[in-house]
């Protein structure tokens, strides 16, 4: 992972405006700017090797995320603009690591703004759900739900996220657990397949 | 006003996808959809009789909101699309009647997608702020701030706003209290001038 971290945390007793290139998915002047490289997502793919192909081919980024720093507290809105590339790792899309909120109650939401794919979903007790992500339209991740991105396009699945202030990040337990299903696309064609499948 | 109201609250345990057309500002099958006449905004405009002619004229729609029912509990998200027509009422811009939240102190994020206008934003202690709207331009408005959106363009103002579940709608007291500045256009021009000047 590449973290750039620059400025101090915005002050939040006065509003302020913060401006996008949507079509490129950028924040301008982004306080947290988040570069998931190939090598930062292993033991997410099913196919190891490939993935090690892959980051010695170049270790290109699989997704990006730009942030403003936002006090961690109920009340603020935590905002940022997720943008994940095209791309296969064995077949398997590229995808974002997926997470939980560390304070579990909290939704998030996602406005999808360019490209396509889908939102992958899951409760620690195994249940699974799954939602298109198209220009314009929204997932709605209620609260409890860990979830991650996954890319079936061939140009940048680009969002606009937003979820509570105090929600904070818990990357490790999905990391353990993984998510219920996977998506291929081979050929062109897009197959959301059991986790536990050949 | 004129509100719609459909269906039963979403689910809340369940993720679910919502569709808009970000173009034209709708969200399909709204749960509800409240819309606002130049009828409903009596009191709110410097020049009354201007507002009055506009209600004889027809009444045209100053705004429309698209809206899901969702819990209003902490760690929710509540979310909308927020459309304000272009025109004036005697030189002032249309606009939206503005609010405050109900639980003041939680913020709500506008992403402007379509338009131009401006965030008239307040405290109740009467100190003020404004931030530009621009297509991919967001504005944070923090908690305890009262805002208001105006259209300065000539084409519909369309924003997709996110807010904590818990926070509710206080039009009352800004209803009172008015915003320290209103937003005329003259002959293609826009200022931005203070609410007591002539």
């Amino acid at each position: 992972m590449t973290e750039h971290t620059t400025g101090p945390s915005v002050k939040l007793d006065t509003p302020f405006g913060v401006d996008y290139d949507l079509v490129h998915g950028i924040m301008k002047n982004p306080q947290v700017h988040t570069i998931r490289l190939a090598s930062s997502m292993r033991g997410h793919y099913r196919d190891a090797k490939a993935l090690e192909a892959l980051v010695a081919q170049g270790d290109p980024v699989h997704y990006e995320v730009f942030e403003m720093k936002i006090p961690q507290e109920v009340g603020q809105l935590q905002f940022c603009i997720s943008k994940t590339y095209p791309g296969t790792v064995g077949g398997e899309c590229f995808m974002t690591k997926g997470h939980y909120h560390a304070v579990p109650g909290t939704a998030e939401i996602y406005l999808c703004l360019r490209g396509e794919g889908y939102m992958l979903m899951k409760l620690p007790t195994g249940e699974s759900a799954c939602e298109r992500f198209l220009p314009g339209r929204m997932c709605y991740v209620p609260p409890f739900w860990g979830h991650r991105t996954v890319n079936t396009g061939d140009e940048p699945l680009i969002s606009f996220c937003v979820y509570p202030g105090e929600a904070g990040h818990n990357y490790a337990d999905i990391e353990k657990e993984g998510f219920p299903q996977r998506v291929f696309k081979r050929a062109g064609k897009v197959e959301i397949v059991p986790a536990k499948a050949g």
